[in-house]
C-alpha cells in the first residue's frame, strides 16, 4: 500500500541542485506550483512508474511472487500509465482511480552525477485515498501488509492505513511498515515509534531511518533499541549491505557489487526481495540476498523499476 | 516541422511481435481502440517525448544549432511532457496546444531483441494541425524548412505542409523532406515525387524508402533516378554508412561503430547532424559525419532523443 506515483526524471548537475536548494537523498513535499516551477526549469525527462511500494510490489512479482497494490491515481493519462505499467508487471491493482480532484501524483527525480537522487513529490490523486478503498477481507486474504511511511503525509491516507492495519492484525495478516524517508521520520517520529510497538510486525529501514527514528547516533545503538519491538527488521546499509535481525538472530549480508547509475529504488527493491523471501519460506540470509540482488539491479540503471525477470536473476546469481 | 508524439517505449519478444502481426522496421498508423488494445497487452513501457521532426529538432540543438519546431500537442498531460521536454532541449515550440478533440499522440515502440523497433502511432491531437497554425513570416526566417512524410497521413496535415513549404519558397528558405517510411512512400508515393520535383531542395530517405519512392531494385539506381530532381540528398543506409549528394558530388561516409541497443531514431538523429552541418557552412563530409556520429548516440540507447550534449560528442570525436 503507497503512493501511486509516475516519477518524471532526469540527470542534473550539481549546479543545478544548489540553485532549487535540492538536498541530495531526501523526498521533498511539494505543491502544484512549485512542481509546476521546478518542471519549467527542469532538464529533458523521461517519465516511468514509480511509487516507493509500487516499485515493491512489482519486484516481487518479478521474483515470481504474488503482490496486489492498493493506491490512488486519478482517471487521467499518467494514471492509466501506472495502472498500466503496475498491471503489466504482474500485480493485482484494483483501487478505483478518482474521477475528481487532483492529478495522478508525480515525482520529479533528480539524479546527480554521483548516482544520488533526490525526490519532489507532488501527492495529487494520493491525497485522495480513504478508508472507503480500503476492503479489510482484501487485507486479511494477504501474508504480509506492507505499507510505506510516506502515507503518513495526510491524514485520509493516515486513515486508509490504519484501518489496513487493523484489518490486517484481525485477520492474521503480518504487518510490514517501511520508514521510508529520514525527513519523513522526523516528521513522524512519535507516531512511527507508536506504530512499532504496537502494529508492526516487520520494519524496513536503512541506516539514517532507523537512527532518526530512535535519535541514536550510531547504528548499533539503533539496533538495540529496536530489538525489543518487532518479530523481524530489515535493515539496508547501502554500499556496506544489510541486516536482518530477529528477537534471537542477527544476520548479515554483503551488497552485490555494480556500477550505480541511480539509487533511486534500491530500498524499495530490497524490500521485494525480503517479502518473496519471508512468503516463500526462505532463510533469512537467503531473504537478504535476495533484496541486495534485487538492489544491485534497480541501481545499474535509470527508473526504481527493475528491467529484467529478477527470478531468472535470482536463479542464476543465487542458484534458487 | 511534424507529429508530436509521446513515445511509449518496451522492449519485446519475438513471440510478441508475432501476436502482434507486428512488422519489424515499420510505423503502423491505429486508431484508439487499436491503441488501447495494444497497450493492455504490452509489458510496463517508460514515456519519452519523440516524433520524427522533434527528435531531428532536439538533435540539432543539441549540437549548438538553432532549432523551432511545428506540431500539435492536446492541452494535457502528455501535450505537457511533449512540450517541455522540446523545450528544454532548447527548442522553440510556439504551436498552441488543442484544447478540443483527441488526446496528445501516442506511438507505442516496440523494441525487438535484435534492436529493431517498430511503432503503433496514435496521431490523436496531431491531425488538428491546420494551415491556421502556419505563420508564413516565421516560417520564412528559417534557412531550412524541414518536414517529415509521416505529416501526409492526413489532408489537414498536408494542408499545413504545403502552406509552410509555398512560405519557404517564397522567403528564400530551403524546403527539406524526410520520406520517413517506406510504407509511408508507398502510400504518397505520386505525391512525394512530385513534392521532391517541384518544390524539395532536400530529400532525407533510407535505402528502403529511396528504391520505394522510384521502384527501383537496387540503392544505385534510386540515386541515378533521384540525382537531378534535388540539390542535395541525405540518404542513410544503416551499419553499411550514408552518402550525400548533390547534382555533382558524391560523399560516401562510414557508419560509426556502436553497440545498438534500439534503432528507433537513427535516421531522425542523422538528419540533425546533416542540417546543423549545412547550416554551420560544413563540408558535406563533415555533415554526414556529424549524422552518422548523432545516429550512433542514438541506437545506443532505448528512446529517440540524444542523451548527450552532441556538440561535445562532435568536438571530441570529429575534432569540431
Amino acid at each position: 500500500m503507497g503512493n501511486a506515483i509516475v516519477d518524471i526524471i532526469a540527470r542534473v548537475d550539481d549546479a543545478f541542485l544548489s540553485r532549487h536548494e535540492q538536498v541530495k537523498g531526501a523526498m521533498l513535499l511539494i505543491d502544484a506550483d512549485t512542481s509546476a516551477r521546478l518542471y519549467d526549469d527542469m532538464p529533458p525527462a523521461i517519465e516511468r512508474s514509480g511509487g516507493s511500494a509500487a516499485n515493491t510490489a512489482t519486484g516481487v512479482a518479478s521474483f515470481g511472487g504474488r503482490a496486489a497494490y492498493i493506491g490512488k491515481v486519478h482517471d487521467d493519462q499518467l494514471g492509466r500509465v501506472f495502472q498500466h505499467d503496475i498491471r503489466a508487471a504482474g500485480v493485482a491493482f484494483e483501487t478505483m482511480p478518482a474521477s475528481e480532484g487532483a492529478p495522478t501524483a508525480t515525482s520529479m527525480i533528480l539524479v546527480a552525477p554521483d548516482a544520488q537522487r533526490n525526490m519532489n513529490t507532488y501527492l495529487g490523486a494520493c491525497t485522495n485515498i480513504s478508508v472507503d478503498d480500503i476492503d479489510p477481507d482484501y487485507v486479511a486474504d494477504a501474508e504480509i501488509l506492507y505499507v510505506e511511511g510516506y502515507l503518513w503525509d495526510t491524514p485520509p491516507m493516515k486513515a486508509a492505513v490504519l484501518k489496513a492495519m487493523d484489518a490486517a492484525i484481525a485477520g492474521g495478516t503480518k504487518v510490514a511498515l517501511s520508514l521510508s524517508d529520514s525527513f519523513c521520520v522526523d516528521r513522524f517520529r512519535a507516531e512511527f515509534l507508536d506504530l512499532v510497538k504496537t502494529k508492526v510486525d516487520i520494519v524496513f529501514a536503512n541506516d539514517a531511518e532507523i537512527m532518526s527514528l530512535f535519535e541514536v547516533d550510531t547504528f548499533e545503538a539503533a539496533v538495540a533499541a529496536l530489538r525489543p519491538h518487532v518479530k523481524i527488521a530489515a535493515l539496508t546499509r547501502g554500499a556496506d549491505g544489510s541486516v536482518i535481525l530477529t528477537p534471537d538472530t542477527e544476520v548479515s549480508v554483503p551488497a552485490f557489487a555494480t556500477e550505480v547509475e541511480d539509487t533511486t529504488g534500491a530500498g524499495d527493491l530490497y524490500a521485494s526481495g525480503v517479502l518473496y523471501g519471508l512468503t516463500n519460506g526462505h532463510s533469512y540470509e537467503l531473504c537478504a540476498q535476495l533484496g541486495s540482488l534485487a538492489a544491485a539491479e534497480v541501481i545499474a540503471h535509470l527508473g526504481a523499476r527493475s528491467e529484467v525477470n529478477l527470478g531468472e536473476l535470482a536463479k542464476k546469481e543465487l542458484d534458487l
